[in-house]
């Protein structure tokens, strides 16, 4: 049975509070051990990756080759469902066309004084792509990740796939052909990352690199940062139901479910003022998970992370909701959009009863790599701009030199560099 | 005397690598150290900050208090040199109203099915400050820091800024007033860094904490990466001048000491295809030493890190420019613009003669806080966006719905999330 809080409990705050700090995940320290996987792989490169990846992941890549052939994508294209290669088709170009309208763009102007300021943004080169093998092998995801940073222009996309007992999901490679995705290797975990950010034999280095992983791959991205830049540490996923008593209990109950079936670490959370919604809600969970196939999964989330807030009014929502941040917001009432207004964090917002998460995580076009964790308060899901970096540009002639000079040459000499001050006083002959 | 490189060399292509391989900083591994300082403060509070401060600083914090007083800052700003001041005021206004066009638009549409997708910007609620103490204590680099975010609307921006022996620097006290920091703490390291993520009885948490500082500060923003944002880790600066032989050694030789003097692991780079001004510069850079009153910093980083590399002509510049992915590149020649637009990776740039670095560290009004280190390739100088996160809004009605269901629940088949195709189908009866 999932947690129930009710916002004119007297103990409320005190209560919400503690939910707040609750911890989903165990997290694990591995740093030292990723640390000496780094290290190895830094030292001997693709036969560091050999050894670990016959220790990990039970393949011996001397036979199997390291990168995955263009053939073995035909081959894994030529195997996959007709009819859910023509959907990821259609997710593909949703998503680029949505993503396209990200590019961000360059400019450039003249001050009241006649200095030239601008900025210009342009592509990361290479950037690496980090996959999880096994059951959380999601094409959806490949997708997701590698469609903005074709969209932005990277050159060289480079996809790492842990390929456990040799197994590759087809989908994962024919996902990764329509994406433009440049190279895949079947490797994983901290060394995968390592392989990526500091290069090997067979994988040139890469500038940046994004995807989720288990506790040793967001380690090692934790250790490469600065060498190259990473994306945000994915945790474990979330979905906040804000619903009005007119809702179809059926429709939320499968939305609650549809989150928690990721993990026994995900959360689903329903705000309502309706108790009889909450009741009919709690009910259709129950008979839905009865034919779940991941029933195990979703039942110990539900139980463990579930979460049902009784409201006065809807009007106590957004308060709560920005405490939370969650990855994602679905709103199901008569007037979604004012609701939305007032709600600032949250990683994606779903309107309407019409709605469902899994089209946002599948086929609406925006990203489904949103900030996990409460962390929608100071990150963004991915996006074009992930891939892309700018440039600030400053111009001066001699006007505007002599109109800024003494005011620089004042701070330069009041922090004591006075290298600084002399490289505008020398121009202007002070 | 620098390193001389020269393209023509037989041997160039392979000492160009040594040199970008060569590391400017002992990357001291203090991570141990750090997580038991961020373990006591998060356990222990305010008491943990009066313990480190006392060890570390000299200071007793039950005396002086954690908080620094608005009383204290007005008194600070009052003793503070009047030109200095309006030196800062100028540099203030400046960079407020460069920053201010970086002000994202938040924005919806319609597609061709229906579908309304959007994104919506928002400011970070609480951002901390990390400002170093001692001789790095520089006021430039709060308002660099602090305008940005409250350019984006940040409601809370906590400065912390370590007092050794008690002392702070009134200039950088001024600067925080002017930029509208909300709140000033005498604590700094890797204590201050886990009292603004974790919070204790005096300071309230931050969602986001931004700012330079030693490998302890590093170490420290690295780990608690997560439960809050942060920016990026910065290193050791540097600038890359391009000049061919018509510019003035002399103005060259100051902007190479300029970035020389911040610090013995600062990397000054000159590119010419001009030998006769190769020469000069050396030559005046000697010159200006003798007088020069951080010489013994600027030596040193000229002597080891100091570079000059001979090019057949200016054309070679982008692709080595590339990659060494500079800080801060100078690009003083005829067409400076032409130059300019064949190169990819530089975190600013600066164009012409009249337009020495010193200007946009100060007054040009642009970002002084770029990356470092060839960080440059993956990303960018600091600016409103940092301190912003976006919110992605999709809106289905039944009809588009109906149009994407089948791809959605396709896909969720696909993958074996079985309550994500539920979530679909259950509105569309299927």
């Amino acid at each position: 049975m999932p947690l129930h809080l009710d916002i004119r409990s007297p103990d409320f705050a005190e209560r919400f509070e503690a939910f707040l700090g609750t911890k989903r995940e165990v997290s694990e320290d591995v740093s030292r051990a990723v640390a000496d996987i780094v290290a190895e792989v830094r030292a001997r490169g693709d036969a560091a990756l050999i050894d670990y990846s016959r220790r990990f992941d039970r393949i011996d890549l001397t036979d199997a080759g390291i990168r995955v052939t263009e053939g073995e994508i035909d081959a894994a294209v030529a195997i996959a469902d007709p009819k859910t290669l023509e959907a990821l088709t259609l997710a593909h170009e949703r998503i680029r066309s949505h993503h396209a309208r990200q590019l961000p763009e360059s400019g450039r102007y003249v001050d009241a004084i006649g200095v030239e300021l601008g900025h210009r943004w342009t592509p990361v080169d290479a950037v690496g792509l980090y996959v999880p093998g096994g059951t959380a092998a999601y094409p959806s995801s490949v997708l997701m990740n590698a469609v903005p940073a074709k969209v932005a222009g990277v050159d060289r996309l480079a996809m790492v796939v842990p390929a456990p007992d040799g197994v590759l999901n087809p989908l994962v490679l024919a996902a990764a052909r329509l994406a433009g995705v440049d190279e895949v290797y079947r490797v994983g975990g901290a060394q995968a990352v390592a392989a990526l950010a500091y290069g090997t034999q067979t994988i040139a280095p890469v500038a940046k690199i994004v995807g989720p992983g288990n506790a040793y791959v967001a380690a090692a991205k934790r250790q490469v940062f600065g060498t190259v830049g990473i994306d945000m540490i994915a945790g474990p996923s979330e979905v906040l139901v804000i619903a009005d008593g007119e809702q179809n209990p059926d429709w939320i109950a499968a939305d609650l479910l549809a989150q928690a079936e990721h993990d026994t670490a995900a959360q689903s959370i329903l705000l309502t003022d309706s108790p009889a919604l909450a009741r009919a809600v709690e009910a259709a969970v129950e008979r839905q998970l009865a034919t779940l196939p991941r029933r195990d999964i979703a039942a110990a989330s539900w139980a463990d992370f579930g979460l049902i807030i009784h409201l006065t009014a809807l009007a106590d929502a957004p308060a709560l909701v920005d405490r939370i941040a969650p990855e994602h917001l679905e709103i199901l009432c008569a007037d979604d959009e004012g609701l939305a207004a007032k709600i600032r964090h949250a990683g994606a917002i779903f309107l309407g009863a019409h709605t469902p998460e899994a089209i946002g995580d599948y086929v609406g076009g925006s990203n489904h790599v949103l900030p996990t964790a409460r962390s929608a308060r100071f990150s963004s899901g991915l996006g074009v701009l992930d891939f892309m970096k700018r440039t600030s540009i400053l111009k001066c002639g001699p006007d505007q030199l002599r109109a800024l000079g003494p005011a620089a040459i004042a701070i330069g000499e009041a922090e004591g560099l006075g290298a600084h001050a002399r490289s505008v006083a020398i121009r202007l002959n002070l």
